[in-house]
């Protein structure tokens, strides 16, 4: 893919954010593509391939979101950036923005990199093909706020062991005061950052994503909690509790 | 070795293809090379170390081909690239091309890294040192077309468990009308794409490398398979048949 | 981070040395960066985030020592560094060169990343705030040389299975002649490089970082002697013996 694009222009930079996303997981995709792309700056175009429909009748995007540029397969990748309030999308389909060759079976290199260099030089969304206005989505996992109570579920176990959460930070803060979070059976406390933590201790905090994060300091709290994708989350309010605030061992 | 190459000169870019080959495994890296290369803009320098003889006698080279330049050792690398009707080669043996120095155990640091940035820089590839004309080559797979069989071998099992063979799209495409695929005892049928398969099932498709690969849709064809390197891959046309075509289950 | 990067500065070239760093091993991203700062050229900013106290009262640091910079907590990631003879460095608290918002979780991207793309366009380090002159450092495994004898231990074991020691270079030459290595009961010679290694021997050789390493051929020396961190490691002149140097099998 890197080839295809330096063969269209050189004067860009180059970054990988992750090539570690398990295969065909277009959620754990869209949630590192969720952290990443607002801290690059206005302008930046970004490729991911995580393909499994390649080579069938699944469409080809470039999403435009925040002045930001995303382009791959139209599958659910972009999910995070759709729901938002302003986007624009069109389909990959002009043959002047991709390689001579189109493979059946990579498109990432024949398709999505032609298309991303052509953007880094400056060539218009709107001019890779038809507007699209329905690009696929995900079922998002959320998180509900019901009476002092917010209740999601784990979507991602990360390389440290760490469970990143349907949570969101804007969701949290609308919970008063000292909360503690259920997860696997245990209470665990909200903390502030992971030095928070004794040693082998464990705690949720929220993630420099802006999600709820639970983590084991020196450990990894999925193995700890025998936790996984889809295990129920609640975060509650303990305003009202004895003040014997929940600590885990 | 980035940081040799960027004491020597900064006008370039740096690429990074694969650090996941596995230790010592010459035919997996060289199958890298035959993929990515000719994707790549012409001039550019691909520097290449699984060097297991570094600081024994075997030879550092330079190799010319189709405009790309190929660094590394001579232990086969670059057999691919040999193997095809125009190359040239030259032994690293001038010292003004190597960090002062030279240590007995990371040649990628101090010999292929400062010899790749200064073929970046402009420098002639005879002026490193004597022409080569024997490169190492590897015993490479290949696959043989007797009446209307292809028979061919397993080459490398990748990090999605996907089976590469030793077939070629070429030499597929010399057979006529419907095909199937035989390996590890099963008959699979040979599709244009990955999406083509249904959840779990197997088929095999010429990949964008342009070789014969065996697949498992949502799946590792390797584990399923009980495939490994050095497995019989048999092509045979099925175009006498009854008609009725193998459909992997 | 390379998203705060380049919002800051894109007259850069971005290098990743290493994202497999064991979570949490400060001295495995110490011994990292101690092989491969000394190669890069003057000038160079190697940012460095293995960071269990983010977000507490842990501080981040500017440190320069022969003209390159280092950037990260201070929770002994330089210790390398700081035993050598000229370094200075400095708290990182100018707000004015982190990101607007500063998480408690990540200051790599808030904190670290900023300062360094601060650092790349010309600022001076004193300019981050205020000078440092106890930076954290660890206790850095060492090697002692008593009567013909160094006595070291493991320090890391890479991922080939290769045996890093804290035996350096420069104390190995103060060794007459020659000389054996004992570590896990076995004897194994010191051979120049790897290729001097029959199919499957085991042998001591000076690394490229300049440091003792045991290496198994076509093999990982860890598994074949059960090798881990901490082991003890010892180097005997043998110019007294017999002269019959021992030879692993």
């Amino acid at each position: 893919m890197k080839g295809a694009i330096l063969g269209i222009t050189r004067a860009v930079h180059l970054v990988d954010i992750t090539h570690e996303v398990a295969p065909h997981d277009v959620i754990e995709a869209a949630l590192a593509l969720e952290a990443v792309v607002p801290v690059f700056p206005p302008g930046t175009v970004h490729v991911a391939v995580v393909d499994p429909g390649v080579g069938t009748a699944r469409r080809g995007i470039v999403l435009e979101s925040d002045g930001q540029f995303l382009v791959g397969p139209d599958n659910g990748l972009f999910t995070p950036f759709v729901a938002r309030p302003r986007w624009r999308a069109f389909e990959l389909t002009a043959s002047e923005y991709r390689l001579p060759l189109v493979s059946r079976t990579f498109h990432g290199r024949d398709v999505f990199a032609p298309a991303a260099a052509h953007l880094a030089r400056g060539v218009e969304a709107s001019r890779f093909g038809p507007p699209v206005t329905d690009p696929i989505t995900l079922r998002w996992p959320s998180c509900r706020h019901v009476r002092g109570r917010i209740e999601g579920e784990v979507i991602h176990v990360d390389r440290f062991g760490n469970l990143v959460t349907s949570i969101d930070a804007p969701t949290l803060d609308a919970l008063d005061g000292p909360v503690s979070v259920r997860v696997a059976g245990r209470t665990l406390p909200l903390i502030g950052t992971y030095g928070d933590l004794r040693p082998g201790g464990l705690g949720a905090m929220v993630s420099s994503a802006s999600r709820l994060e639970v983590a084991q300091r020196d450990g990894s709290a999925a193995a700890r909690l025998g936790a996984r994708r889809g295990m129920r989350v609640v975060v509650s309010s303990s305003k009202r509790s004895t003040g014997k605030r929940a600590i885990a061992s």
